[in-house]
């Protein structure tokens, strides 16, 4: 069994193991009393904030715990953005931030405030420009993520904050993913963080403001955190948040460059050994532990479920799980494949053999899921180097249309029929309403050699996947995606052969 | 040593520990994944919740796990009055809740809502019938404590909660301090807990919102917990809460039992031992755990150091401790003395001789902050029936009058000089500005003997204390406060020699 899903939530660290077991001991009484008990809660909590704040790269007058990295980001935005109340209502966010940042960003809208979201390339980075432009003099506050926590790419903070500092608005940097591997290298103005993932317990964010920045906490306050996270600190887990985060960075060096190297291996490694795959997210600028992949003609639950039955946790943006009903915003806003998607963070420690093991096991794994979809079954085989690899945006860009063709010559799906959708002459029709990815895509891939080159296929499907894994099938396979349509039940999407 | 400050964070239950080892080991994952780890995280999650619904007496769909039981007090007031903002904008709240419901309160005023506080008799309880009268048409919402956290007295949360059905207005229960010893029995709408107060760990509330009863979350959310408490679920804490809930309510029989007559002797006991001592809160209708008094002529930090220094960590109300400048909200709203006050909260297993070395120890500690402040020395010996013991809110009536008497052939102070305040002319004057409690009302005793029966002394103080010590003091010493009038710097506190 191999967990490999670090960026939900990592196993607690040894160190941070320990240090909770002596702080259940010696930390369970008020820390604000003036008692032995409440003294010593209190050194341990004093202690706890400097090797945070220094982790962080901050003063630990700068520096509040919070209950988790989620309320870490909604106390963080909310205070800022009423701390610049007079500067104007604006946030910008970039698309591709943590949900806690979009519901925050959200909560705000809903107020009455405006939010610019910041779109990201194929790789799902932001543009620095593009984010400079989105400042305005209404702006009340920016919000970039250190890296996503999706695709594991890293965003360019520095230039980002220098934009901002150009512009006179705060910077929240949402450190959750990279703050195990080192301070985020940027003048940022607040930041926050989540101690689960950095190998910490679970109850433990916390929440940097910079001296200087305009900051007015929301809702009701105590005396507790400086006033910014009221309620009774969870204080043997903020100590062993803390001893955990400086335990992952004394390790950070070293085991950084090992799971570096061994994501680099699954990176080169899935592309030749299952076809049809496109692997996201920036290859070079990205976190050291974490890679995803999307594999065309694959519905992302039954992905998971193989893949635990054969010992290995992993997560998935697709939108065909039972949690989500929509494909992740992240993959949404990258304009990449959402079907099939895997998402493989190692924890440190993560053994090379199970990493192997997993490589070994994956090809199957898919295969059988295409199978039981009655997926084409690509000419491509492992090791094509027609596979798609999305490295650093680049498409591999050879189309494998043989594939659709061999299916030219059964008779079309039942539902296909000839008919006109829009301006555009569909030659075919498919029906594919009421079905879920990736059943849409498969239904098209099917039939698209039926049709001559130059003439269009239309797809009607009402799922939300639709809209993003026709285009991303046709930048996959070479075909030209035409555009969607309104349909009398869901749209109908509009795909013209090429190859 | 021993801890005596249950009320303010209990020690960690044994079985909330061992509960607490175990799901670190199997309850760090996130409950929403659906790989072995994830759905184990789910299973403990369930089942704690399941445990926790039970021990609080809804259905486990009606509970949520919030990050600690100010954040369950916050959410589920600003949840309540949303959910009923068509009904109106008022809030119902006693006097003597906890500080986080009147923070809720104060972020409600803020905020444009109206608050109102019903007041508490001499005991710290509320009327229910001057609670129901402050139900009206627009009446959002009803806050109370089922016991009060300083003084212990339960509070009538049945009848309560017959007016607000009656009046058609949800009541919210703030729990904390009695969910231990068994389930809140009246028809409440909301409840609010917190597991650091029965054992638990630190880091996890609960809010309990019945079916039925009209909720709209406030700020943003997120898919966990019913979008009730965002943020990643504390996992292992909230399995220990759950465990610990369980294993206190299983002991709470006989331990409360055994609590309650170990409170009696304390209750019974330091009146006799300690002179010029009020026991506060109600003698019978309270916690089995708590007791609370206030020592004449002392300064509640000097009594808590010296208390900790002989071993007993202990708390106080009084306004002259480190940590706060007023005194405390209830002890103001129960118009009792507020000076040298102690609030004693036994843990489960505390034992009996810790209790009776305590007995041992205060008449000593008592006297040595008494006798460095120069304070009076009570003609009242140990065992006096003078003592003042405001059980039931029945005063001891008896008032010593000699003992200041004692006073009156000392030079008064050198502050002291004959003036007109207002209407009143007093014979004497004292100028205490600048002195902290419990100095201004130590000044007046060793005066009063130097009017005339019938004369009145003036105090001139800006002690925030003053206002609720000096009628206090006129209460346990027979004497009549006449009033207080304003002056240039503070205010003129008249006293007249009664006795």
């Amino acid at each position: 069994m191999a967990y490999f899903d670090c960026a939900s939530s990592a196993p607690l660290h040894p160190v941070a193991r320990q240090a909770l077991l002596a702080a259940l001991e010696e930390g369970w009484a008020d820390p604000a009393r003036l008692y032995r008990e409440g003294r010593r809660a209190r050194l341990l909590l004093d202690a706890a904030r400097e090797t945070a704040a220094e982790a962080v790269g901050c003063r630990p007058d700068e520096l509040v715990f919070t209950p988790s990295g989620t309320r870490a980001v909604h106390s963080g935005v909310a205070g800022a953005l009423a701390g610049r109340r007079r500067a104007g209502r604006a946030l910008v966010v970039s698309a591709v931030e943590h949900s806690s940042v979009l519901h925050a960003a959200e909560a705000h809208e809903a107020a009455g405030g405006t939010v610019v979201r910041v779109g990201v390339d194929r790789t799902g980075r932001v543009g620095p420009a593009a984010y400079a432009e989105a400042l305005g003099p209404g702006t009340a506050l920016a919000c970039l993520q250190s890296a996503n926590h999706e695709v594991g790419t890293e965003q360019p903070v520095a230039e980002v904050a220098r934009a901002c500092a150009a512009a006179g608005v705060p910077l929240l940097v949402d450190a959750a993913q990279s703050l195990a591997w080192g301070p985020v290298d940027a003048e940022w103005s607040l930041l926050a963080g989540s101690a689960h993932k950095w190998g910490g317990p679970a109850g433990v964010g916390l929440l940097a403001v910079r001296k200087g920045v305009r900051f007015a906490p929301q809702g009701p306050a105590d005396e507790r955190e400086f006033g910014r996270a009221p309620g009774f600190e969870n204080l043997p887990a903020i100590v062993a948040a803390a001893a955990g985060l400086r335990a992952v960075r004394q390790e950070a060096g070293e085991e950084g460059g090992r799971l570096r190297a061994l994501v680099e291996r699954i990176r080169a490694r899935v592309p030749e050994l299952v076809p049809d795959v496109e692997v996201v997210g920036d290859p070079v600028r990205r976190l050291p532990h974490l890679v995803t992949f999307s594999c065309l003609y694959v519905d992302g639950e039954a992905l998971l479920h193989e893949l635990d039955r054969a010992g290995f946790s992993v997560s998935s943006g697709s939108s065909c799980t039972s949690s989500t009903l929509t494909p992740s915003h992240v993959l949404r806003a990258m304009g990449v494949l959402s079907e099939g998607n895997v998402r493989v963070s190692l924890p440190p420690g993560a053994a090379e053999g199970d990493v192997e093991r997993f490589l070994d096991v994956l090809p199957g794994v898919v295969s059988a899921v295409r199978e039981r979809l009655g997926a084409p079954v690509s000419a491509a085989g492992a090791g094509d180097a027609g596979a798609f690899a999305g490295e650093a945006g680049a498409l591999a860009g050879e189309a494998e249309a043989e594939e659709a063709a061999a299916f030219g010559g059964e008779a079309g799906p039942s539902s296909a029929s000839a008919g006109a959708v829009g301006g555009e002459e569909p030659a075919l029709t498919v029906d594919s309403l009421g079905k879920r990815c990736p059943v849409p895509v498969i239904e098209l891939a099917k039939v698209i050699g039926d049709v001559a080159v130059g003439e269009v296929v239309a797809v009607l499907s009402d799922d939300e996947a639709a809209r993003l894994d026709f285009p991303a099938w046709c930048e996959m396979r070479g075909q030209e995606y035409v555009g969607e349509r309104p349909a009398e039940r869901g749209s109908a999407y509009l795909v013209r052969r090429r190859a």
